[in-house]
């Protein structure tokens, strides 16, 4: 098939190449003209045979939505946009609303695959009618793994950034948990090389997994992780995946511990412990150690 | 290689056969004589050759202590016990020490695998001298899986039950993290197929792991989870991971909600939650309701 | 000051009679036309004098909107709308931006108390402009507690429903901490009268407080709460204050736990415990418990 | 009555100022001969008649049990020892069955008050037998504040220390419950003045309490805290308590929470945010941002 990519760094150029390693034609906009193929979202727009179909890969928030909104312009009845990028889930149906006052039709795809994707597909997580999906569908079957798995229509509108969504938060709390497994070993001197442990738990074991596989490389390239700062952002995929369920009454108390280890992760000094702190010294004691033992003390809370 | 082999249950007669299909000799000890190879732990001890090993394949605590206990007074210099249950590494130096004072070795060895190990092997984590594990080293090799992964000598003795019960504090979280994205998608009802969604999550994803494997399993076989009732035991690794990241001054807050989730599922009702309930009743307004709005009321607190 | 009031529910009822025994004069309006001073919202506009202040004291959300909205076309330049409601901060921008194009001014006003106001006092935490706020003071002045604390100009408009909302999250944290401390003294043998403990933290410890004091109450009330569920809805501000912290990437753990525990308690069956108790049983063991021990098995996972 | 007091720290020496106070006979001892009324342990159980009763107010652990074991050494039949430190509850019943072979009462009290203890009073929780708590009743009562409440016979050996560490668990998470709410209401532009905000709250408010009050004290001695750094010590008791949690499968999500952000403060760096800056960085895309949009990307994960 024909598409239109707008976005083409990262993620967008490596698919950009695996689309064509399928055979399909794609014609890429980017603002970087060393890598575009088109001069304009318009350029872009009028290369495209009809009924056309555009996706967008730009980062999620303001910048997709007003893509989205200049598409909204340049195609017609019959067109359809894929936004493939990080948008929240509730973007989804307005930028759907929207472009359905002209005809145009609107499928919203989480991609997950990172760096790897070029080369092992694109894990995709899409949400529209059965009509729209149709009409991207070669892409999508290009752009997923070869495998049996790793591409799912999920429901309405909406639905496919929602699972990649909540593909995110899960994932936030997956890394946690290997995370202070990691901390714990690392901290005892019982175990002598915690490298060998998280090896040798690629096979046989119960936690067996992608994330524990990646780990067990940082941990190769990196022993002890020591060239490494404890800091790390978030994308706006796990606060939304608590807001999530916040919104719904589902509890998400891992995903969460998670979320907030970032942001702790963050802080030169934590506000909330300087409370924490202020408080003990008002009751007193925890300041100030009195003298050796048993001359010492009780301390007195 | 020859050795004993107390516990023939589900875990250990299935050891038995993969040991004994990699060619080993396997003298096994159950108090179920219609499946025991010898009538008591002295005569399993008796039929073996020197130096003797014998592998401890009992449920954790008392019954362990006592068995190896047992075998303190059985065995002599220079055999050996394995003790491959659930063990608490605090267990494994007094174990270790009381069989020194005989000259009889002692190694720690973590096992997981579950129903799945006879066909696949058994991941194993062990600790203690290298001089020990060398004499128990054939069996390692033969309960392993066949990759290069799946065993380590993790360091001295204590190390092999320290690291399968983080692997099992791991493993809690990693459950949890899963179980909150699944609760999450099926209670909205944008996302129409959370099995299809789950299904797809096994390839091309950042968290595509066994766990997931077996989830998309249970959902086939049981579709929503209707027959099954949201109640999990905690075997004593979750706890003692917990409590050896507290002794360390490590937080685990994911692995800390994932077993408290537990503990959670198994109350029929929730005393902490009455206390909660018993203060909003005291500072009023939450039990009774006002009339319509207008007239109606603003929440007080 | 003259005053109208909307809504004379539970606390707006109390709050007029606090107004009226300190000396101003309120015209209440309610739909339940037994409780109202004025048979309509325009009726209650038309008996205050100019420049109006109206006190809005209705369930928070749509109905207050609503009530604020109609508010907009009944009044004039130069007078004032006081939201005593438990909105969202949010909602008071747009509330305030809404009326200023008539000229009205706005005040949000967070109220505590509950049952115990018309007595002791409400806390008031209000925001909006100093000029607007002197409308409104004597009437805050008569509503506070009669000592030197219980009110504030939390800053612009917004600020005082941001405060209250913090408040309140801190309150189900606080509330969580008690409920907590009460489930682990109940459930060991060894503290024979739970009561009399909590009771004794009233005087000289560090955890003396009012909601120490309500749960002592209800403790006597009803011993070992037998006779309350163990379940707690959530107004709306416990939920906003978690989602304000994940919006300014401040991590608020009690409170988040706090307000998971609530959902909990409404659950008659826990969806994410259902899915690890499904994989537990996929990965096997967990359902089956073997024969006597050392016949008996270790645990695989 | 007549007592031996040992440890005349903070605690001890403000302790026997009290019970000076109250009438009552104290022989201090400890090894800063300048505030001690001893030359030694022995000397101190001399001059006291007999039946002897000594009050241990050292610290908790190893210091206790060695004084305590001295004091099994020195005193006979009838007499008492009070522990009134920080000690595990575990460790009561082993010292009250050490002692009990001499025919030595034991009693274990929790002790909680702080600098504030002279003047107002020490909260006591004690346990033991009612025979032996006769015997020091009359300096309990001269400890106790003033008032109806502040000290409870909370059980048998034991219940005491139990009780007083479930004291300072809700503690640690009362504290933890402002601290968050004061980090939210600081991080936001919205409200100007936290420290009035959080000064208004001390009346009439759900969430008043002796805590606040000394927050309040805190932010006026040092505004915004900037003199402080965010890092608090734990004491023992706020792990017994949630080890005691798990050993009796009672979730305390808030106070651990609590107990894990103080572990977290004294970090300069996480390892747990090491091993997941570094799996993100396995999965590419996050040390490295592209181009401008809508030449930028979406993130990949």
């Amino acid at each position: 098939m024909e598409l239109g990519l707008v976005g083409l760094g990262k993620m967008g150029g490596n698919m950009r190449t695996r689309l064509r390693n399928a055979g399909h034609t794609v014609v890429g906009y980017d603002q970087n003209q060393d890598i575009s193929d088109s001069t304009s979202l318009a350029d872009m727009v009028e290369k495209l045979p009809s009924p056309k179909v555009v996706w967008v890969m730009v980062p999620a928030g303001d910048i997709t939505r007003s893509v989205i909104k200049e598409l909204g312009d340049l195609l017609g009845e019959g067109d359809l946009v894929v936004d493939g990028g990080n948008s929240r889930w509730t973007d989804d149906q307005a930028n759907a609303a929207m472009l359905d006052e002209k005809g145009i039709g609107f499928v919203d795809c989480g991609v997950s695959g990172g760096v790897w994707g070029l080369e092992n597909g694109y894990a995709l997580m899409y949400g529209g009618s059965a009509e729209n999906i149709a009409k991207v569908q070669p892409a999508f079957d290009a752009l997923k793994p070869e495998g049996e798995f790793g591409s799912v229509h999920a429901g309405e509108v909406g639905a496919g950034h929602f699972s990649k969504m909540v593909h995110n938060g899960i994932e936030y709390a997956v890394m946690q948990s290997y995370a202070e497994g990691w901390e714990l070993l690392q901290k005892v001197d019982l175990v002598d090389n915690v490298t060998e442990v998280f090896r040798s738990w690629r096979e046989g074991t119960v936690i067996r997994s992608w994330l524990l596989d990646l780990l067990v490389n940082a941990l190769d390239e990196d022993p002890g992780l020591s060239k490494i700062r404890g800091y790390a952002e978030d994308s706006g995929e796990g606060r939304w995946t608590v807001e999530a369920g916040i919104d719904n009454a589902v509890a998400t108390p891992a995903i969460t511990a998670a979320l907030y280890a970032r942001f702790i992760s963050r802080q030169d000094d934590s506000p909330a412990m300087k409370a924490i702190a202020a408080m003990r010294n008002q009751f007193g004691g925890h300041a100030v150690q009195s003298g050796p033992p048993p001359g010492g003390d009780a301390s007195p809370v």
